[in-house]
């Protein structure tokens, strides 16, 4: 039973809280910590009946029959289930169904998937496969509709590419929940006639729109972007920025994932400003791997993380669930544990550590002691959704720099940098051997290729060449995947062009994925055939097989931690300075409008 | 430009945050009342275009032209407009515009009134003439559905009905914001169907659900009740009530009205609570009389209260701003000055005082120190709803109680308590005098009657007599009215027959008012011609003429402060213990079901 068809039953709750019909499930002697009002109620109990909290107080009175079951939780917390307001799936390198299994043992009952990724691949079709494939699950997907494919149309091919009629679409057709991130952020400012063709559909829709403002301009900027409709924003990375959020009325989702720690650095915002009312505040995990969940759980370590920085847990929980609810404007479905509100609850031995022990999640047992205590119902992908690489067996002679020039040649480098997202376009002078310019280990210069693979023939088999240093690879190594955001091709790095094939094919083979090659050898193989972007296995498979590959670009020579997530980002023009398309080198720096630019110099 | 229209004015709004185009307004050098964050910006300026908030923060880059206002506040505070998110507009017996005059210049910019009263005589063409005259308006009027008309169906006779398919209608018609509140609560917890229905037809339709939970049950009973979908209720007279409502989930509406005066008993539960958060509390009206507005204020006037009682003053404006807008999920447009929003604005002097010096609705100057700086359209209504009294003109044989029994005979009177909404049923023995039993001064028992007022000929022109004591009305006096809740069919009370039927031919002929007579002549007379229940004059008007009615009571022997609104009770037949409808007598004791009862026992 869904918010949908709750009115079928109001006559049912009330029945049960007033003690003339049985409850199906009644949790006895908590420590309910009522987040509507920031107190613990001591010793409460919850009826439930059909998926829906229908007394929140004193049970006594509430009549049990065989089937009812009643659970003493002795003393300990009774919490709502935790709502991370914006996030990606596909960083977690999973399905739906194994993202639900692997985060309702984590307390998380509600997402609010923003689907960019797999978009670039399947387009609106993505949409309905989130929609079908939630089907049944016991955790609640709320997904956002992309409005950032691909991130700079006119340079790259993705699989699809979103306009203003597919976002209006897909409201229309309840395809979104919500309105994803709009990246775009100088498009909202200045005026962009489609990005704010999109905005309006968003806001003609009721949707609540979230955004991703990445300026540094919290006057002019940030309210010209709050006041074309965006409401929350995960991107700040100062507590300056997030009080500028809040007190313009823009929910602050404050981020704390894999690799985007923001969390403390926001939150002094509010645990050096006593008094501050922490309603516009929120917690969100935006991108998490698959063993940062397998090891440390998901939304609630960044609860356990905004504690441990001094934040009070009863505020901490409230972000994570009540601000969220409120947000969404579903503070009458979730959120909060009182009456007529889904019954999502968590059993929680203390709010410091917050260990969780059971979860529930529409009234049902899902998750106790960190384990799933459900089977998740399978869903089968159609062809389409998991043979996504279109491209035919690579070979050698796919790989080389041809130049007539020479003897040597000024050539354009990515400069990858360790630890950021950011890359720097350089010039280096390279040799042309044989009408060639080869890769150089030895000056840690290797080659790239990105290959457009979404249709058939589509964009017109288009690829390109790139140079790029920063891997550290050594001879006869290579790397390949498609997860290259945001358009998602295969990208293919190596030294070497028979391994850069191998790596390629053994993509092209899995259908996607990721692989490290080294003399001849794959080392290490991770495939992910949904859409290129995830795999079919759990979480745990999944956080495998990422420790796999990372411990394999080690050995390759490549010694930083997360370089993976590193590689993944040499694709994404959007971000400049110098960055491979399938169409080209895209090279935006110094304030210029993004621009396609010549491999060779000379 | 209204909230719906917004979306085509995104790129505008932007351009004027970023100093590209010309703002229309600015208001500079304000001290800004932050209600997301609980804080006070110093220095704030506010850049306003088309009604709406393009920018909070610095303005010094904001494009003025010739047709650009700016306005220089000097240090003085800036707060939202204030929401009333549970009241009724016919309690101030005005029309709406003159509502609108008279309480936007107190500071309230929206109201959600619920209309019961006169859809009582109109039915759902109510809705469509608040919906019409509420058009232009610089108030913004979001109308709340009545749910229970009449109050006790079968046992009197209103101008309408109200089912579950109305109210369907209404959602559907769009004439209907949120829904009013459910007062049958025993139907709700006890699962009545049309109620759990009309119920159900609000929540399909995604409505707020607004509540009148008057039972002492906090635990079975107000869980029923929330679990059933209210969550918003305002009829807690206890601070106990008050925290278990907003524990569960259901926001209080901490009520202060002309002569429901609960604040005071609720606020304990904030202000004893340090660390409560108060998100779930919200200040509301619910009936105040056009004298309050002219003298003390509207929503304004309880803000102050819960100041002078305590409470912090920014705590105090949450609760009339953005609890209520996040309440009525419409914190995007309104309850905060934040970009994006409607720019209803306050500069007020103090916060303790609370001392309005201007209004802004939607960008625009409509109040300032306290006058309307702006005039009110001009609504024309139709010959339907300022003419409903449909009763051919009484003569004194209308009035006399018969009795074939005597000489003595044992009555039941309805005794009224001063100062209190409820009666006593009490039985007092009568002589019969020429087959009457007449009313008797000396004894204060006078006779009433109920006439039924609403169509030509409808309901059977059914009427019925009573007797009446605690009234004090000396020999020769009448009262009558047509605002007698819920049906306000026509009440008369008197001591004379030729009184009362000249206090009846006198609302006849006004189409609807109050009036007091005392030997033969009118003393006062106040015309309310809209429905029977609304004057079309101002506020002030409003407030001399109910002042001069209570005074003419006074003289007619009535020493009871505020009688007329006790007196406006005697047909309230759901309150109990006895009251007189159109139909007779009804009894309504000791927990049992009402039923009709005879005037004379034996």
């Amino acid at each position: 039973m869904t918010i949908s068809q709750r009115h079928l039953i109001t006559r049912d709750l009330a029945a049960v809280a007033m003690g003339q019909k049985p409850a199906d499930l009644i949790l006895k002697n908590g420590k309910l910590v009522d987040v509507c009002t920031a107190r613990v109620r001591p010793s409460c109990d919850i009826a439930v009946y059909k998926g829906f909290i229908a007394l929140v107080g004193n049970s006594d009175h509430i009549l049990i029959d065989a089937d009812t079951k009643v659970i003493d939780v002795n003393g300990k917390y009774l919490c709502p289930g935790l709502i991370d307001s914006h996030m990606h799936v596909e960083s977690s390198m999973v399905d739906l169904p194994s993202f639900a299994a692997g985060v309702l043992p984590h307390g998380t009952t509600t997402i609010c998937p923003d689907i960019h990724e797999i978009t670039n691949v399947l387009g609106m079709d993505a949409l309905r496969l989130f929609k079908e494939s939630a089907q049944g699950l016991p955790l609640k997907v709320l997904t956002a509709m992309p409005v950032c494919v691909p991130s700079l149309p006119g340079m790259e091919d993705a699989g699809a590419s979103i306009g203003p009629d597919d976002v209006m679409t897909a409201y229309e057709q309840g395809l979104a929940f919500l309105q994803g991130e709009q990246m775009n952020f100088p498009g909202v400012i200045y005026g962009d006639e489609t990005v704010h063709q999109i905005t309006g559909h968003g806001l003609r829709a009721g949707k609540v729109l979230t955004g991703h403002y990445a300026g540094d301009d919290l006057n002019a900027g940030l309210n010209a972007y709050v006041a074309s409709g965006m409401i929350a924003d995960h991107e700040t990375t100062t507590a300056e920025g997030a009080m500028a959020r809040a007190q313009l009325g823009m929910v602050v989702q404050q981020r704390y994932g894999s690799a985007w720690l923001d969390l403390p650095n926001l939150i002094t915002a509010i645990t050096e400003n006593p008094g501050v009312d922490t309603r516009f505040f929120t917690l969100v995990t935006d991108d998490v791997t698959p063993a940062t969940i397998a090891h440390e759980g998901h939304l609630v370590r960044v609860v356990r993380k905004a504690v441990s920085l001094g934040l009070n847990p009863i505020a901490a929980l409230q972000m994570a669930t009540i601000n969220a609810a409120q947000l969404l404007e579903q503070s009458q479905w979730i959120g909060s544990l009182t009456p007529g509100r889904a019954a999502d609850i968590l059993v929680v031995e203390s709010l410091a550590e917050f260990e969780i022990a059971q979860v529930y999640s529409d009234g049902r047992l899902v998750a106790e002691n960190r384990s799933m205590a459900v089977d998740m119902p399978e869903y089968r992908y159609p062809d389409w959704a998991v043979n996504t690489v279109y491209l035919n067996a690579l070979t050698p002679d796919d790989f080389p720099i041809t130049s007539a020039s020479g003897p040597r040649v000024s050539a354009r480098v990515i400069q990858l940098i360790p630890g950021s997202v950011n890359t720097l376009s350089t010039r280096v002078e390279m040799p042309v051997i044989e009408g060639q310019i080869k890769a150089d280990p030895e000056k840690d210069i290797a080659k790239a290729g990105m290959f457009y693979r979404h249709k058939p023939g589509g964009a017109e088999n288009s690829r390109a060449l790139g140079l790029v240093s920063g891997t550290g690879f050594k001879p006869g190594c290579a790397y390949a995947s498609t997860v290259s955001h945001d358009c998602h091709n295969l990208l293919v790095v190596g030294m070497d062009d028979d391994a850069m094939t191998l790596a390629a094919n053994t993509l092209i083979d899995s259908k996607g994925g990721i692989v490290v090659v080294e003399n001849g050898k794959v080392l290490a193989h991770l495939a992910l055939p949904l859409g290129g972007l995830m795999s079919l296995g759990s979480v745990e498979t999944a956080a495998r097989g990422v420790t796999a590959i990372e411990s394999a670009m080690v050995r390759i020579g490549c010694p930083h931690p997360a370089f993976e997530m590193t590689m993944s980002l040499l694709g994404l023009v959007v971000l400049g300075e110098l960055r491979l398309s399938n169409r080209g080198l895209v090279e935006m720096k110094d304030g210029a409008a993004p621009e396609f630019v010549d491999l060779i110099l000379f």
